[in-house]
């Protein structure tokens, strides 16, 4: 799944690397980052992005963080700042709990080494669990009877969005391996048309995938084109509602009136136990001009951004939305799939 | 609404005069049209588009066409060649069938001064029906408590949609005129962006709006933001069905899952009594390069084209979708509002 080119992210002696996605599918070009202000910058900024790896990456940034001090103090500011960047995505508070709780009972020697251990396992396990979101998928996809397997998902899910193997593609990369005939519908997911990373991906895999406007997603449900729809999460509430990319909901509206099963691909670390509901799950408001602006190549090859919406256009940017449980068949962790009202219980296993 | 500069068709000597709407809103042009050639060619590259006025520059365009000839062939040639540029508004059919009924019975040297009459009447009955659609609409939003009226629309169904006032706009513009204070959430809608033509008629017309990506529809939706949806329409079975710009299905589903009303506004000729069912309506597919390629302004203010996917990406482009009626609450003509369920019983009246 990754290689010299194709990784999010990777430990460089004392830094990171990241792949920036905010210049992909456009420009490819991977960025170091040394401090604590850096990683703040990339999650705030979008050069990483997606769930899992937001929480990854958060994980790093506490490393980096500790470059400048190891007192408890000094943890907090970094766990702080890192918190701060975007509200949405549980998996990156979840991240930074989990390696506050492994180092604030250590000895303040032993807290840079062990922080750089932590983010590693944190990175480790989830590609793991992403493959094993992959295996679980696969067999959900092995029960339909159409050649090819015709997937809908949205915004990007792929191994971009996390360590390796991606959570909603997840089980497309294990049933491309398994030699079993797949199709991807592709939305370009405006405003900031993560759709284009996830038809870079399936391109660089050799996986078939066709574009479509975000618009025509309903449409091609309707007419039969679509087998299941699988997205990924940003947050997961205890009764099952599910934060993830602004659209999602109207795509599992749409699947729930044509009768196309819809399925959220995530890792455990993205379900929020102390959410009720979806209610609870803070939805970020972006800048307008994500919405104002569009990127791609001009005439000349080069990367380039046109303005499609004057600076005085007055713009609403929800970067997220919130799809009820009731519009879900299943959720898809490393544990296997689970129906949205066995949530709670399975949370108390 | 309409003036020198404000305007979407209108006779010149022995030609029309058309804004062409496929710069807008980066570059206000007018462009004479002279020829059925030139009027075919302009709705088929959209320079003009919206239901209503593809159905008067079509008329207009029978009479270019006579120009060449005023036999019954060459009438034939002409409405066929028209027919041919657009499949889903039923009002393009609708006029040419109008126009070649008045004509037919016609000696041949009077045709040619009846061809203007007639798609001058044409236009001015457009005109009259949206004025009244847009008197009727406004009884809709003064029953509506909260101030400024939040509305939601798609795509753009104002005067640059038809001869003037337009049809789901038409209710904005009366409330304005009637200082009924609105507020309109515009969604860009991709892969055209219309959006930002309804953004640019409103702007000259000082009427407050937001604009949005279209996958933030369901989110406002959801979070009480809009009082109602107001769409236009492409073609209305007699059942109800409605074809209207890719992407309106999306929305109708998520107001029905609000409890937002949706209302379907358009005049009579938009309803196609010939189709029982949604499933009748033939659905427009357009080159997948109006997907890969975004219009915008550059660095300089220029009019200029982004490629964000590349040619070799498979795409998709189907231009409209079918609305069930079971989703509509009303349907706005010049004759009033009428639940689709009555439609029908209102056709044989």
């Amino acid at each position: 799944m990754t290689s010299d080119r194709l990784f999010t992210i990777r430990e460089a002696d004392d830094s990171i690397v990241i792949l920036d996605q905010s210049l992909l599918p456009y420009r490819y070009a991977t960025r170091h980052v040394h401090s604590l202000t850096d990683a703040a910058q990339a999650i705030r900024a979008m050069r990483v992005r997606g769930a899992p790896l937001i929480g990854v990456a958060a994980a790093y940034g506490v490393a980096l963080g500790l470059k400048e001090g190891v007192s408890d103090k000094w943890l907090d500011h970094a766990i702080d700042t890192l918190a701060a960047t975007r509200p949405t995505a549980v998996n990156l508070h979840w991240a930074l709990a989990r390696i506050r709780a492994r180092l604030l009972p250590l000895p303040l020697p032993q807290r840079r080494a062990a922080a750089w251990a932590e983010a590693r396992a944190i990175a480790e396990a989830d590609a793991a669990a992403n493959r094993r979101i992959g295996e679980h998928g696969l067999a959900l996809l092995e029960k339909i009877a159409r050649r090819p397997v015709n997937l809908m998902t949205h915004c990007n899910a792929g191994w971009l969005a996390t360590t390796a193997w991606g959570t909603a593609l997840a089980p497309v990369y294990a049933a491309h391996e398994a030699g079993l005939p797949v199709h991807v519908w592709v939305s370009e997911t405006r405003p900031r048309n993560q759709g284009l990373l996830t038809a870079w991906e399936l391109r660089e895999a050799g996986i078939a995938h066709t574009l479509i406007a975000d618009n025509a997603a309903g449409h091609l449900l309707r007419t039969g084109e679509i087998d299941l729809l699988i997205v990924g999460a940003d947050r997961i509430a205890a009764n099952g509602d599910t934060a993830n990319k602004i659209g999602t909901y109207l795509k599992a509206l749409a699947a729930a009136d044509c009768g196309v099963p819809c399925y959220v691909a995530a890792p455990r670390s993205t379900i929020d136990p102390a959410c009720a509901s979806g209610a609870q799950i803070p939805i970020e408001e972006r800048d307008g001009v994500e919405v104002r602006r569009v990127d791609g190549l001009d005439r000349h090859g080069n990367h380039a951004t046109l303005t499609i919406a004057a600076e005085m256009t007055a713009v609403a940017n929800p970067a997220f939305d919130i799809t009820p449980a009731r519009l879900i068949d299943g959720i898809i962790t490393e544990d296997g799939v689970c129906a949205p009202a066995a949530l709670r219980a399975s949370l108390e296993q």
